[in-house]
């Protein structure tokens, strides 16, 4: 994205939220080829964005299918037309969730994630003969949610039992978030994804998918897999540059702020935490980065200031003048804002609703 | 709070967020009472919650009125019927902030930030003849925005050339926000307002408001100030119990979550940053506490999914049940969502809508 100057939008305050229409269809394509390549589907996670046209875009671009967190983010794609969502969470249902659940059956191919018996049997008491698909997620060192690779036959044996349909397996492997560990993520979680598996398909059980992938572990992720979930690699953030996933000119979304305070080689600008969210991860080097200079850091952020600190006073911005800076986590920046500036050749060209924003239930 | 046995509501999805009635008005109460005791006004900072019903309470218990961060939030009071509103913030302001501020005017009293000659002739050219009040802002020691106190005669000059009205001077001792030098904040506090008042008051300047306060450093807040503009005091947070400005029962807002995953002493709750938010200071014990149990950490935290550790399996709550959260950050967690449900004596008794969420420009 070149300088700012081009905007010429006075009549957009800052701080909003902008994404770069170029490198979202370079990084797009990019994640088609590297699938293409490893011969896996993906189905991205686009809790990522939230956003029904960028969903139809990776549509567009090879995805089968998308997956969400919740049923509220569910509603809003089977609303916007897309019909094949995998929730990635092992939900407990209650007979309200189960009947919102039931009612996207009719207009969707719905998959639901399951961890144990006791929450196996719960979504099967609630939901009833159902269309509902299964997969068993397993854990595999994130240690989040998740059964151990050597306890999945159990919940086979119930889904089973119930006429309930086991679609395969999937893991996250969020300790890929680390760049101490992040190579050894990927490796245990094929192991784990293939200690499951081996189980199943040993005791009669075909297992059609076998679903893993974060961003940082998609890039050397096996082909043991079938499909990858990655969500980030679409707009990218300070944690993927930092995480060697993705360049600085890679990234497509950034916050334009304006400079509100100046003291040498330090500015104040207009965003903070309720439009950058305060991720800052322990092996972060800051609250977020500068578009425009690799050697800024924002050092520290308020609710509505945040502190860019550059290498010297001549390359600090004015007061003023706009930048774009970068968050640190995307999916909880773009879930602070109703709407995204779509940016291309130099202007604005269209708003896209993060439609799916706060629908946490 | 007592069980959530009581709720009896099953056609509200958890995750969602909570106010408790009863123990909000004792915060409120709390507050009159020390601010009466200090002899200080008090003018809350509305960024905490963002609720113009809520706001209209801390009138009701004494308020001269309140402080917030931008215009976009000062448009959604002013429309609430709030009249009296300070802007604790060095605004930059465009031709178009310029009159949306000067459209403010015509329903209420507004008064902002500047802490620079620059910023101040910014701001007296974009708004020309005008009623809006001006607060220099003082660093204290936090080095966000805020001018020296030795360099403050200029901009009251910058402001008595331009014919501008000078209300007084503010800080924000940010650096309370650590329990190691919290009430050395308070001290630095009174030290930068006295330093910049004696040099306003020695060249003829009157300074009518003198305004510090954060909620942690509230609770020791010299007499010297006029006003303090305290906010989290209201709902109270993890940070705040662990900073020890208040007790877990005085904590007025959580998150109502279902566990959905249980491994021994540990349990998932679908309440992640995507709700509670992402703040944890280097000093936090975790990544927001549990209501019913102070001795329990949120260990981890996903978009969806937050990680809580009990003491042993014995007092972890068994799947399907729901438990109460607590924030690390109060202000960034009730950014997240359109409404809070307001509880009291067992049931919802109403909704409050978030009407200020995002309004970041």
């Amino acid at each position: 994205m070149a300088s700012l100057a081009f905007m010429g939008l006075d009549e957009i305050d800052t701080p909003y939220t902008a994404i770069d229409l170029a490198r979202l269809q370079t990084n797009l394509e990019r994640h088609r080829l590297r699938c293409q390549t490893q011969a896996i589907a993906f189905r991205p996670h686009a809790k990522t964005h939230k956003i029904p046209e960028l969903a139809k875009l990776q549509l567009e671009h090879g995805a089968i299918g998308i997956t969400l967190a919740t049923i509220g983010e569910a509603e809003v794609f089977v609303d916007a037309g897309i019909d094949d969502i995998f929730l990635a969470y092992p939900l407990w249902l209650t007979p309200h969730k189960a009947d919102r659940l039931g009612a996207l059956t009719k207009n969707a191919r719905i998959t639901i994630g399951v961890d144990s018996v006791a929450s196996l049997e719960n979504s099967a008491q609630t939901l009833g003969a159902t269309s509902v698909e299964f997969m068993i997620e397993i854990d595999s060192g994130h240690h989040r949610s998740g059964t151990s690779p050597n306890d999945v036959l159990a919940i086979a044996q119930a889904l089973a039992d119930h006429g309930l349909t086991f679609a395969g397996v999937f893991t996250y492997p969020g300790h890929s978030y680390n760049p101490e560990v992040k190579d050894q993520a990927s490796i245990d979680e094929v192991e784990a994804l293939t200690t499951a598996c081996d189980a199943l398909e040993s005791a009669g059980f075909e297992v059609k998918v076998k679903s893993g992938g974060s961003t940082p572990s998609s890039q050397t992720t096996s082909d043991y897999l079938s499909e990858t979930r990655a969500g980030v690699y679409t707009l990218g953030d300070a944690q993927q540059l930092e995480l060697g996933t993705c360049g600085l000119d890679d990234i497509a979304l950034s916050v334009i702020t304006t400079v509100v305070s100046k003291r040498g080689d330090t500015v104040i600008v207009d965003a903070g935490s309720k439009i950058m969210a305060a991720d800052k991860a322990p092996w972060a080097t800051g609250h977020g980065r500068v578009l425009a200079n690799i050697d800024a850091r924002i050092t520290a952020m308020s609710e509505h200031h945040a502190t860019v600190v550059y290498p010297d006073e001549h390359s600090a911005p004015a007061l003023g003048e706009l930048i774009q800076v970068v968050p640190n986590h995307v999916c909880n920046a773009v879930n602070l804002v109703d709407q995204v500036a779509v940016i291309e050749d130099g202007g604005i060209v269209q708003w896209w609703s993060v439609a799916a924003r706060g629908k946490n239930s």
